[in-house]
């Protein structure tokens, strides 16, 4: 403390530290300073933050030693993908003891086997990427996220993403084959199987699928490949209320087979939110209706899935579950249909900081849940706009709350922050989920932390001890954990 | 030691036990003596052994107790469901310090709803007895077993049950949403949610599916339901080889869109083993081909599931893939097609006691595993039958092999064991596993932890140790454990 202060003091040590990280990995590895800001941005660039250096490997052999190094001197791991997650689970929160490894130079399909219909891909690789490579090779990746231009599948699995088509495949879990990881202390765990039935004892990959990087790094996966989706119908329906759409639900699941790849509902105001970062977009039916559901079924081979689209929505028509609708009678019609749900979003964050929500309840009571959560919302906070959407199949709700315009950040952020409580509040009374598919990260981790029950936390915090007893791995994510004693 | 000897001091200390846990547990849930003995035989009947007391708790907080009793009195617990198992996991190895509890009289649905296509269940229900109640609520448990007459739900969860459906629905860890579980100290988990997302942090529930009752008792289970099978196809198709069946699998997922719930695979001989045990089967089609796939899609509402079978048959008979086939016009049809896949089990068992596998390899390379593996049997045991069927989809095959009639017990057995050592060496050339869908147990323990990577075996231990320290859940099943020091 004689000279320089604190400040120059931990300056002084995390070049001392970067020296090291260089001698030991060599400088391809690791990027210091500047270089690092990209990934001490959150995807929504609200938070800004440092890490002492982040390491780029070019192999798994790479992070062990990075991993090894970083233990060494006393330092903690942030494992990153794409850096597109929505509760800062892959940014920093201690920019002097933290260190970032980024896995966007281990990009490699390792192997894809059409007769096996499995592929086996690095952590690094764009979801997008890969994806396409699938589809190249005759077949279908069916994970569908809004941000897959950008995100990673390593990511994917850490958060255990979700996305659109859960109800036909499932989460990521579900996909996920086999993995590799790379322990807290270096090891590594060869788990890339992809044999589809494996009843060896407990499953261990289970415990990293979800697990935000807090108990080791992913660094290759190995996935399920589906017959591709030849045929897409998509059709966007009119309904009288939202409870409405769980019936049809009900209906469509018997009716289309299990064929329904996509069931999502929207309130009648994401045509005006659309329509003010999307003028041009047309409106796709006349009339306006009280709840819309965007539906799609798809399939390949011998189904004729237009058919099956055209006779489902005559039949619910007919029985009056369904006041009108709107058959996409191609791709660019098709294209059409989701365009409302993304300009929806866009013109949500066109508005300012609002409220994101991403909770879930039980199917069945989906609609009384919305209906009570926005009531709640509405009485206590009038001039707010909420806006909810999701995916019926999943009791996945986005409930998200808009305060007025003309608000400074620190009113329109104290709205936000009510608005949460009361949906929370709400949340609870249903034992629904405070994160259906975005994780806890950093910023649902108190909220994580207060509606934990004790043996779930007990059981967590033994887990961790068990395999990260040294806290190295991503600490400051989804629990606050000290170390063993 | 002075006097009876070693028995008789043990025969009073496990008397003076069962005293104390009838105080402390009651009557009506301690069985002793001669009433524990068929919760000591396995399934097979091969393996008869001991137990200090059964316990059959009514309730979760009957199996808390009862968890703590046990534990206080330094004895350890063997969970047990319908006694079902095919590896000895459910029954004691250390008739003295062992307590069998069974959760045969944990029955009740607690909850089953309609509209959130999901259900609450007691660990004993009988599976066959649930997916009745299911169905007559109008919708469908897809898991089918030929165990399915005795197995509980519990134990489905604690093995990760697979069956025939697999390669539509997933093994048994695919349809948990929840499960509530008492964990070594007696403390309950609670975790019986029916939320389709939920992305709260590390997902505890998967330790305990499939770790056959090493870190906990199964209470209760919350399952997903589907939409009823109203409508099925079933065919019998003969194939030029067993390579065909791949091909042909690969095809029927495109060209049947997913919808397909089983394809088997079985060999010429298994007509000649049912035929055995039930001498009135009608063969199905004439002529006698070198592979055989037992195939069937299943579907509700809209699509026409027997038009798409036929088109499909028509298809790939045009294309030469298949040589012949029959589609079942009728139920009764079709259960007689599938009389063959249960006689040849049964006519493997009358021809006395053989090996029986439950081997996985990757899909695209089960035809080369076959042969291979059949090879080296027959050349090194050329008097013995291999008999090879199993689940296409899967990558799963039963290769059993059958010994000459007229050895003795002892030289079948050393047949057993040589071939089973043939078939593991070809196994581990195609990175297969050992157990594809029976587990673990204590039958194959010895061969799973010779397999065991280092990094597995630490992990496996680090989790065992961190739920249970005592090493009082299951001792003696799937690895050994030292307690912790």
């Amino acid at each position: 403390m004689e000279r320089g202060g604190v400040n120059g003091a931990d300056i002084g040590l995390s070049d001392a530290r970067v020296e090291m990280l260089r001698a030991r990995l060599g400088d391809d590895l690791v990027l210091s300073g500047a270089d690092t800001e990209r990934y001490c941005r959150d995807w929504h660039g609200d938070i800004t933050t440092g890490t002492v250096a982040v390491i780029r490997p070019r192999s798994t052999a790479d992070v062990s030693a990075a991993v090894k190094a970083i233990g060494d001197l006393g330092l903690s791991i942030v494992p990153q993908g794409g850096n597109t997650g929505l509760v800062l689970g892959a940014t920093p929160d201690d920019p002097e003891g933290q260190v970032v490894i980024s896995l966007e130079r281990m990009t490699a399909i390792r192997r894809l086997d059409v007769d096996d219909f499995s592929a086996v891909v690095e952590a690094g690789i764009v979801l997008s990427e890969f994806k396409d490579k699938v589809e190249a090779a005759g077949l279908y990746f069916p994970l569908a996220l809004g941000a897959q231009g950008s995100c990673r599948i390593g990511g994917n699995v850490s958060t255990n993403a979700g996305g659109i088509n859960v109800l036909r495949y499932g989460m990521t879990r579900e996909l996920v084959l086999g993995l590799e990881v790379v322990l807290p202390d270096g090891s590594i765990f060869d788990g890339l199987s992809t044999l589809r039935k494996d009843n060896r004892g407990i499953d261990l990959k289970q415990l990293f699928i979800g697990a935000e990087g807090t108990l080791g790094i992913v660094t290759a996966v190995s996935v399920k490949l589906m017959p591709p989706a030849e045929q897409v119908a998509t059709a966007l329906l009119g309904l009288n209320a939202l409870s409405d759409a769980i019936a049809l639900y009900r209906r469509a699941r018997r009716d289309c087979c299990d064929l329904m790849s996509a069931f999502e509902f929207m309130p009648p105001v994401a045509f005006t939110l659309a329509r003010e970062v999307m003028p041009d977009l047309v409106m796709p039916m006349p009339g306006d209706y009280p709840a819309y559901v965007l539906m799609e079924i798809s399939g390949s081979g011998l189904v004729d899935i237009e058919d099956l689209m055209h006779r489902f929505l005559e039949g619910v028509m007919e029985d009056g579950l369904v006041l009108d609708g709107v058959a996409a009678g191609s791709r660019a019609q098709a294209r059409n249909l989701w365009l409302f749900r993304e300009g929806m979003n866009e013109g949500q964050a066109k508005r300012g900081p609002h409220l994101r929500t991403d909770v879930s309840v039980p199917l069945s009571k989906l609609a009384d849940f919305v209906q009570q959560a926005e009531e709640a919302v509405t009485l206590a906070l009038p001039d707010c706009l909420c806006v909810s959407y999701g995916h019926v199949g999943d009791g996945n709700v986005h409930l998200n709350v808009l305060p007025p315009a003309g608000l400074s950040r620190s009113e329109s952020d104290s709205l936000i922050y009510q608005a949460k409580g009361l949906i929370n509040a709400v949340l609870a009374r249903f034992g629904g989920s405070i994160s259906a598919e975005h994780g806890i990260g950093r910023l649902k981790k108190s909220d994580f932390a207060s509606g934990l029950p004790e043996t779930q936390a007990r059981l967590l915090g033994a887990v961790k001890r068990a395999i990260d007893p040294k806290i190295i791995m991503n600490p400051g994510c989804q629990l606050n954990f000290a170390e063993d004693s």
